[in-house]
């Protein structure tokens, strides 16, 4: 029997455009009329929303309804952008989504403000979920998650600064485990904590919030990878912003680099690092790494990877009793390998 | 009948040691071994620990203990903390209690993440308390109102920036309206917070809470005006950070420049407005405005305005049943009032 693919981004437009009315009240709840547009600006960017459609999803796989999910899942698209506002001034980037970042359009104090302001309009959508304390518990580990996934990030960057605290701990050599334990971190937790706040939404078993964890870690995981290649390989144009922003920021953390690098000749091989090493690599340096990392394997061997995680993590929505929702997290699973090719 | 009035020093570092005992355990969970340096260093640099220790009175004045109230109170003096980390970094201020500040010490990117960090270990005191629900809820909206108070303090420096948004929305004229709103945002706000969850650790009557709350207001509106004294007239080894730090950071928002100014000859007015608008106020300008200053009623005016505050304060204090801890309370407000001379 042949089942039509339900389609998937139909489904993340219809949840986002919910979650985005939501986020807008929960941003501006407490903040004086004019700061309205510092607070909105990061949300009003755009996204996919997949993270709060996992929520709502795996609420209704769950037996709740959209609405039982909304404000926890609009917290933790919140968390998310509130990362982003976070991360753009860490990373002294100018440009998100084809827009400038918060810090850039209104300076680093109105962005700092903003971003504080972000996590208590979390706390807002946590208090107004059905159950608001082990949602609050998920979302402080969660975020202090993020926190150290960023640190890691910070320190597998190559370009000497002059801080003790970073040159102290900077990793000269990242390995796999590494990079895999900071994508945990910062990729990985978040959309975990999506799926199992939307089980809880639903007042679903331990048991469901084990398999949604154990999906969401999955999916997480393939979805960075997903990232780092397009971070390298994606049209620029789709991107919304610089292609090989890694290397322009130093970043050794992303996995094809870390796959290629063993696979280059010594002379290619040193080209990379020094370029990595190098306060601020040019446009022709970045595209000839980018064309050095394609020609080798890494990017079969990260895809590869992605399946099969993919894969384990459709295996956990077998638990489910709505398997119309579960199609469509299967469905979405898929968009979130696919969007790297 | 003579009343010895209690050390409240000696409770303040009674308290103090419980409550830094407490945040130090807060600040560890979830943070890896390498960034304990970072977000310890804040608590570490020390402080009065007046708003925790207000919080532990008012438990204990409503019939609680201080094991009710010490997470609790450990969360309101890690959001003093928090709140002291970004100021920091939108100040641009190098030294806090003669110790280099976060930002400072460990660069940007990690006062950032260690800010971060301090708000899911402010939640993980929340929710160790008795009630948590309500004291998240009264955590949020107090940071909510930190975030607009320092806003508009950032708004109300005179000092034309190259940010669109700040140099639109920046107060030319500071009316003492306009500063009580700033002071009631960035510091009644959260005495009054730390007031009123003290009395709901101890299960206390919404009668109490209202009570607490009236309190704190007061206080905290008192104890902003001591610290626009300080700020001016203190010695500065005291102090532990620069004298007039408030004129060199360009800000109208201080009681004794906004009621001195209409009281100052139209050449004098002109110098002060003009050293508060010039990019880098010399330390014989700022010296000078001081002493401008010196030679007005501001001082008295703002100090009468303290001691009025701080009498209503104690009034409610009348409704607790352990009087006691409402005498200890009645010396912790004449303290926050006294150190101002």
């Amino acid at each position: 029997m042949v089942t039509l693919l339900p389609d998937i981004l139909q489904v993340l437009r219809t949840i986002g455009s919910r979650v985005d009315e939501k986020m807008l009240e929960l941003l501006a709840e407490g903040a004086a009329k004019d700061f309205h547009e510092v607070v909105f600006h990061q949300v009003q960017a755009g996204g996919k929303r997949i993270r709060p459609a996992l929520s709502i999803l795996f609420c209704e796989a769950t037996g709740g309804s959209l609405e039982d999910a909304l404000s926890s899942a609009a917290a933790i698209e919140l968390t998310h952008n509130y990362s982003l506002i976070l991360d753009d001034i860490i990373d002294d980037a100018n440009v998100r989504r084809n827009l400038p970042t918060t810090w850039k359009k209104f300076g680093l104090s109105f962005a700092i403000l903003a971003s504080t302001h972000y996590r208590e309009a979390i706390e807002e959508g946590v208090l107004q979920s059905p159950n608001p304390l082990p949602i609050a518990r998920i979302i402080a580990d969660t975020i202090r998650e993020l926190v150290e996934g960023e640190r890691l990030d910070v320190l597998f960057e190559q370009l000497p600064g002059d801080q003790d605290y970073a040159d102290k701990h900077r990793y000269h050599d990242v390995n796999l485990e590494d990079y895999e334990s900071m994508i945990g971190y910062k990729t990985a937790a978040l959309i975990r904590a999506a799926c199992e706040v939307g089980v809880i939404c639903a007042g679903g078993s331990k048991e469901l919030q084990s398999a949604a964890r154990n999906f969401g870690w999955k999916a997480g995981i393939a979805f960075q990878l997903a990232d780092d290649i397009l971070d390298l390989f994606a049209e620029e144009a789709k991107l919304g912003k610089k292609l090989g922003k890694d290397i322009y920021e130093h970043k050794l953390g992303n996995a094809i680099i870390l796959h290629a690098i063993p696979l280059l000749s010594d002379t290619d091989r040193s080209f990379v690092l020094n370029v990595l090493r190098s306060p601020e690599p040019t446009e022709s340096e970045v595209m000839k790494i980018i064309k050095l990392l394609k020609q080798t394997e890494a990017s079969s061997i990260v895809q590869k990877q992605a399946k099969q995680l993919v894969d384990a993590a459709k295996k956990a929505l077998k638990a489910f009793p709505n398997q119309k929702s579960t199609q469509l997290l299967t469905s979405l699973v898929d968009f979130i390998y696919q969007r790297s090719f």
